[in-house]
């Protein structure tokens, strides 16, 4: 997509009478779609401009242009919260007299300054008008003088008020550095001059900071124009090519890094890749305490579970979004059902793995007491060990002057999940590892199996909601063990197959007969969709968000959730791509990747 | 540079035939330079080889390699000492038999297992027999299970054995994650197979990792590869040319981060570099915990001052090692004349930049008492606040809860610096920032001039020596200003010019006055050459390490040094490029960059 100036064309004569005699799309030579800019900018620079938002809007449908924008009020950094709020009430109205006008795609930038209930105020009310983007506008003078905590505050808030099925455009942003920050807040479209402003001043943009040509011994870059030159090559040549070389090289490195964003992505790893940019300039460390103060409500839009574990890359880790999940789904009584606990003791991140490296002379104690495993997290119930995100977290094994702050704050989370424990009556004592493995009267098989049923349980209660495993697993359970791995596959009761266990994340995948169990106690997470459309994901057709009728609240992305129709009759199980709110608010795409239909349960076949 | 390996060579018939017949160039088609190896990778692997050290020695003589590595014993990472101190034993033995041959130029490899002090042992018995490269060896397990912090302990005990005029080769390096961190430990060569094993595997290399080529939606990298194919173009090909296109893009990316390595280098940014890329994967990150403890070791090879300032990328910044550089200096009488001292008080990084601001302020202060600052090095004396490390360095404004640890460092700084005053008989108060700027009975003129000429003798002491301002500046002191920028640029004492200041990072250069009062009183850091070579140093060119006699211990490359002949005749003044040991041990090379002859300063002009 091309985003050009309405503002400036129109204010040359040649070129607006060429894009009024032939179109837009003609005087750029470009027939994909096209986004034109109103002259808000060029009012934030020269101070003034001379149309109205009526007039610029007018001319940019005259033209043709696919997404116009109104002329909105630029909120300056300096701005007292009057001038912050006149403008964006300002904006608001001229928001309301375009989206008035028929047949035009508009793009509705969301102002307010630094007064951040302004920009949740804005997002709000322009939520309620019909706009093809959001821009956050208002924004260059911060990404400019790299005040970034800032810039996390203007665009949360902004997303906190904005409706959920519309793409948000930073407006502005062009440097590779802000990319994986800005995709992680939920920013989906950016726009910059910068590649070429930059390459006129012979400045180079990597992902990793800015360096003017002149600064270089090598060109450090695998891109066309820095494998070809040298940096005398380009030193020499004649300005305008210089120019359009280094246009190339800024060019190339913005898509990369937008490639390097979308895999991260995919992967389930852009925390890990922000964190890892976020050392490339303090600017950006400082943006990710902004960022820890919301993780609590980025956590709601976090995907549950991913297939790789989470890789320790400092401090902000300890406050990652999913931690908030995982704490929040710790403090369950349903997971220590032992009236008596030992804990295994912190060991600078590697006591999970030490656990699980043990498992059989920690299955001994076990045969007595319940064994809780200290971990970043605070205490893990032993039964959780291999689930995510206790099974796949790497972390590094510091001495403790190193990362003297980890340890406070994962011994806070430690004494409240004790205390909490002591609450419900239970003795927490710290295992004593030399005298671990006492002979019980309890041979292996017996103990092993009587743990493996234990932690069917707690993955219930755990994934699930507390006591899960009393509906799901009610009846006679047995285990269908992988012949290959000896790990557990499937999870039988009362002769159903209910539950599978995935290899990759230690969680289960809801079966038929599971959601059944639920769907009686209306119990879990579940989806309601039409009669109409339901038939198809009867058959294990997808649930498309536009036919979610309601949907069960805290619902996250990769979630197991069950599908069923007004009458409450099952139709479907699966996973969830969206959270609970967006199902609601969005009119495209999947909402439910469904695995098994009610009526496709027959065919299927498990190891 | 090319390795092959001269074992599998001289194994196959065919290959044996022709390099024995048209040699190793003719048989590679590469008429550069050839190192070969000798086997001993293929005896960790196979556990046997079928030749002898003498016979395989004299195989790659014959074929005509450039460098011939000896068959030393590959030391397991399960050895026992006596095993590694066995195997280690033998190399040298070996060592010493081919470095008795004529005529060829050798690699002699570093081995010694785990054992740290074998390491060192091996390096030092092999740094007395003459070889072309040292190639650090046995340290593919370590690389292969991520055990990076052991492989920090090993190239670092390795290099603290090892001769300095050779280069360093880490044998078998290859994934382009671990280039910035080994040269930061000072390896010079790497090689490695990986490019091609890990593209017959589909695996790619990234300076971020590695990823299989069917977990990929995007190919995100700039090279060729990545931008003329999808992923289903690549995994749609043949397995031989989707082999040779992944081979290319590990190698593009290989030597793009090794351009991207030499770039940091040369802006003295290969620490940040490091750190940044530590948080690729944790245990990069523990890999720093162990840098850490060497920290002071290596901090002798690092440059006292760079053009820009320090970057804050973690707590690891805390403990980098020109920060021990800056402690050093610090904990110096002479740099506190005053007898009663006020604190500004530590803001999160941000107080130095806060006392700059407010420095006409503080310069009120400053009238009655010595005024510090207190930064992540501890209380800094107000007039160091624009030298470098404290004039330039960016530091992010953290809530305390998020760096908890950062402040209990700074504070035993604080404490330590403290107590040393109080020891000296100094009184240290905090600042009362209220009742800061009360009128003093003395003009702003007066008092930035006095302010000036404490700052001039602060630098003085902590750049050069304690008390080295009594010295240089011994006469009535003047300052020229640039007219341009408003700062102090030449330093003039009893009419002669002795310093001037930089802009770049508010350190001195030393002018040939200051140098022969520094040599009249035989201090200061000094490079002592012979006479003969002394004449061309006289007239301002550069000191060639080779012709170096003797220095003055403890210089840093960077230092400003003086040159002078035996008979301490002053012949130039300059900036080191080695520390003293580089000088002394060197035979190639600029040892001090000469910025003035005695014979040249006449000509010379400034500002």
């Amino acid at each position: 997509m091309v985003i050009t100036n309405a503002y400036i064309i129109k204010k040359s004569p040649e070129l607006r009478c060429k894009a009024e005699a032939a179109g837009l799309h003609s005087l750029i030579d470009f027939d994909g779609p096209i986004m034109t800019d109103s002259g808000t900018f060029q009012m934030h620079v020269y101070g003034k401009v001379d149309t109205t938002s009526e007039e610029i809007v007018a001319f940019q449908k005259s033209i043709g242009s696919d997404i116009c924008t109104i002329l909105d009020i630029f909120s300056e950094t300096e701005d007292t919260r009057e001038q912050a709020e006149a403008g964006m009430v300002e904006t608001l109205q001229r928001a309301s007299a375009a989206s008035g006008l028929a047949e035009m795609e508009l793009a509705l930038p969301i102002q307010g300054g630094l007064y951040l209930d302004l920009r949740e105020r804005c997002a709000r009310e322009l939520s309620r008008l019909e706009a093809a983007v959001y821009p956050i506008g208002g924004v260059v003078p911060l990404m400019e003088s790299y005040r970034y905590g800032e810039l996390v505050e203007v665009i949360l808030h902004s997303k906190k008020g904005l409706r959920h099925d519309r793409p948000v455009h930073l407006f502005g942003c062009g440097h590779p550095m802000l990319f994986p920050l800005a995709v992680f807040l939920g920013c989906d479209l950016f726009d910059s001059a910068s590649y070429i402003k930059y390459a006129r001043d012979g400045r180079m943009l990597f992902s990793w900071g800015t360096r003017h040509i002149s600064s270089m011994e090598e060109l450090p870059c695998d891109c066309l124009v820095c494998r070809d030159n040298t940096v005398e090559d380009v030193l020499s040549m004649e300005d305008g090519e210089r120019t359009r070389v280094l246009a190339l090289h800024n060019l190339s490195v913005s898509f990369g890094e937008l490639k390097r964003v979308k895999q991260a992505l995919r992967e389930g790893r852009l925390w890990e890749m922000v964190c890892h940019r976020a050392r490339v300039h303090p600017s950006l460390l400082e943006a990710m305490a902004s960022v820890k103060k919301h993780a609590p409500w980025i956590e709601r839009y976090t995907p549950s579970t991913r297939p790789k574990g989470m890789l320790y890359t400092g401090l902000e880790t300890l406050w990652r979004p999913e931690v908030y999940h995982v704490l929040d789904r710790l403090f369950s009584t349903e997971l220590f059902p032992r009236d008596s606990y030992v804990l295994v003791p912190f060991m600078g991140g590697k006591s999970m793995d030490w656990s699980r490296e043990h498992i059989d002379d920690l299955l001994r104690v076990w045969a007595d007491r319940g064994v809780l495993v200290d971990s970043i997290f605070g205490p893990v119930p032993l039964e959780l060990s291999e689930a995510y995100p206790f099974g796949g977290m790497i972390l590094p094994s510091f001495p403790r002057e190193w990362e003297a702050s980890f340890y406070p704050t994962v011994g806070e989370r430690r004494k409240k999940l004790v205390s909490r424990m002591e609450e419900w009556g239970k003795d927490v004592d710290e295992l004593d590892i030399e005298g671990m493995g006492e002979a019980e009267d309890v041979s292996d098989e017996e103990l092993r199996a009587s743990f493996n049923a234990a932690r069917m349980h707690c993955l219930c209660s755990y994934q699930f909601f507390p006591g899960a495993g009393d509906i799901l697993l009610d009846g006679p359970m047995s285990l269908v063990v992988s012949k290959n791995t000896g790990k557990i596959r499937n999870v039988i009761s009362g002769g159903e197959h209910i539950l599978s266990l995935r290899a990759e994340d230690g969680m289960f995948s809801l079966k038929v007969p599971g959601a059944r169990r639920l769907c009686q106690c209306e119990k879990g997470a579940k989806v309601v969709v039409d009669k109409d459309t339901g038939a198809f994901n009867r058959e294990g057709k997808n649930v498309m968000a536009r036919f979610v009728l309601s949907v069960t609240e805290e619902i996250n992305p990769g979630d197991e959730v069950y599908v069923v129709d007004e009458d409450n009759a099952l139709l479907a199980v699966g996973r969830a791509l969206l959270n609970a709110q967006e199902m609601k608010d969005f009119t495209r795409g999947v909402a439910v990747k469904v695995r098994e239909g009610v009526v496709s349960v027959c065919s299927e076949e498990e190891e």
